[in-house]
């Protein structure tokens, strides 16, 4: 018999339609995945270079923390040019950004002890949060305010005994929603106060479509200590199967335990790490055609979605995600039943129900994410197929 | 403040002595390395092919179990070849053998459950139990008997009401003792009559140097719904660094569980995976040639042990590696003194002490692991110093 704890583990709400997809395309049907943050955008060209110049005749382990020409590299040819000042030490490379996630969790949290997300958050905030024994604590932000940060007031009442830790995702995944200097700094202002960790999960910080750059919680003024910063570095330049990612701290102390378990697990993928070097000589030129096409697909996605009768999306400033209101009860009925029972012209169309999202129950059930990673052509006939799809789905609210 | 846990967590204890390595190199001191399972045979053509013809414009995600081409190829191309009987579905790609054990153990066992292990044993066992909050429970085998499974005895007295499996590693790291089929058709006999998992860890199968073929946990008869296999993909043709292994079991509870873990952390590294692909195609020949260099270096180093005065080894039978008995009171201070005050044509040797292999305090001070993965020329060089390190330490024991 297996342990109550890998019974009770979560299964991704985020998959859970997975099979119904699988069922429509064995039928021949074409299903356009708006569910699904897999971006079809190239990687640098260093980086692809990077792995077919691949020359050892074998691979063996890097060093626990990560190859030092990696993090050499990125320290000095991607933080500084960011503006985000660390040193070597300061830096360990991870199984990509979840490994990231979940040793900022361990190492900040004893088990009972609490975290407090902004709902929606990513849903394996939770996973990673139940294989912690941590409780997250959300607090709820407003789709009408394009999910921004609420009153610090909310804060302060979430805040308990056992509260160890903000965590943050900026900009955001699921919402896309990038967060002002200004909302960093009240934050940051509440972790020193109440002596939190203020764990930020930067891993969509290139994807960012205002002309104001990107202000990083490693930035916040007296936080050195309290900030643990999150990053992808597979994310960034489309190689995110390479996995590898970062954890970054100027607190000394949680980098000497983040080696513990770094040791513990021998190296981060090598191959991934050799791709990732290459990466670091991706010109800005890249960063910025990509910019450029996301922003052209976001507009053209929130465009689309809000010009449906009943449908409500903010517009979202990063990453390349948004959440949107359906007029439809429960958003997870509705994909099933496109999956299920919605073709047009023998296509149909995949979405994420947002409730998984929150961590309030009842909460998100008429939103979606919609993932704004193909090509517009695409997304075209991806519209159209929901706005037909809502004129014809019989749990329809308006 | 970081959490306790992260505080409590064992450091690696193989690594502390790095430092001074490290120092003694910066001294420019040559450092033979006896103490890292680090090989340097070469990967199968195949899979280092693989990398260079990387054929990709960016990386996606693959599949949270892994891509299934490599699924599928381990299942018909490799353990069919073995005479290990899979389906697809028995298996998921992980991040090397690591993850798959901490998988395993979180699976098997709750909070204060514990695990049965023959000690020595892997030290990291001992960090992933820590991090899931289990007791390893530690049954003590005797060099002089080549450290072989002991009496189903010993096992009968350690099993609790908490405990939930046995663990084991074969051939083993760092023993390199090799278990015959006898003791595994009694390690499951124990495991049936008293419904415990048995976690076996076979990552140094190919790595067996009898006549007779290793003989794997997954072909012990009615045992399937209690095996839960181990298994490297990346460690097997040399790939260490490339981190791929897998987690097999017949048990669907075990295998939806380990889904659960694999799809919070996404997907195993995808360009490892694709090396993994590629070394499927790896002809007989190539472990032929990989074996008899290995038990080569084998009878070098035993032959080169056993007849230095005190020390004592056995003849490990699998893996790379062999525990020797020195005549020393404390392997880590000799080992420490070797790096930093033995020099010999100014090069010293490094070993890895054995006690941090046992759970039992006390026990294996003064023995060392020492790895059989350098050619022989510098196995030569590295034995005379270790020969005259022992003749000139003041702490020797004889």
């Amino acid at each position: 018999m297996i342990s109550k704890r890998a019974v009770r583990m979560p299964a991704s709400a985020i998959r859970r339609l997975v099979p119904y997809a699988d069922a429509a395309k064995k039928d021949g049907v074409k299903v356009y995945h708006l569910n699904i943050g897999q971006p079809d955008i190239k990687s640098p060209h260093c980086a692809i270079e990077a792995v077919r110049n691949f020359d050892l005749d074998h691979v063996s382990y890097s060093h626990s923390a990560g190859l030092i020409e990696l993090r050499k590299g990125l320290v000095e040819k991607y933080y500084s040019r960011i503006g985000i000042d660390i040193e070597v030490q300061d830096l360990i490379i991870t199984v990509a950004g979840s490994e990231s996630v979940n040793l900022a969790l361990a190492i900040a949290c004893d088990e009972g002890d609490e975290i407090i997300v902004l709902e929606p958050f990513y849903t394996n905030y939770n996973t990673f949060a139940f294989m912690n024994g941590i409780t997250l604590k959300s607090i709820s932000t407003d789709i009408r305010d394009g999910f921004q940060v609420p009153s610090m007031d909310e804060f302060e009442k979430a805040i308990t005994d056992r509260t160890k830790a903000i965590l943050v995702c900026n900009p955001g995944n699921p919402t896309g929603t990038l967060y002002s200097k200004e909302s960093m700094l009240a934050l940051g202002d509440i972790a020193r106060r109440h002596g939190l960790f203020l764990i930020s999960d930067e891993v969509y910080r290139e994807f960012c479509y205002t002309d104001e750059p990107h202000f990083s919680a490693m930035n916040i003024p007296d936080l050195e200590d309290n900030v643990i910063l999150i990053d992808s570095v597979s994310k960034r330049y489309n190689l995110c199967g390479a996995r590898v990612g970062c954890i970054v701290s100027k607190n000394k102390e949680v980098m000497n335990a983040a080696m513990k378990y770094a040791q513990s697990r021998l190296c981060p993928p090598v191959i991934g790490q050799i791709a990732a070097i290459g990466a670091l000589d991706t010109p800005d030129e890249y960063f910025k055609a990509v910019r450029e096409e996301y922003i052209k697909r976001r507009d053209y996605m929130i465009d689309g979605l809000n010009s449906i009768e009943g449908v409500y999306t903010p517009v979202p400033m990063g990453a390349f995600y948004t959440i949107a209101e359906l007029p439809v009860d429960d958003t997870e009925s509705f994909a099933k039943w496109l999956l299920e029972n919605f073709r047009l012209d023998n296509e149909t169309v995949m979405i994420t129900p947002a409730a998984s999202f929150y961590g309030t129950p009842g909460k998100g059930l008429n939103q979606a994410r919609i993932a704004y990673v193909l090509e517009i052509d695409q997304m075209k006939k991806a519209l159209k197929i929901l706005e037909e799809g809502l004129k014809a789905y019989p749990g329809r609210t308006i």
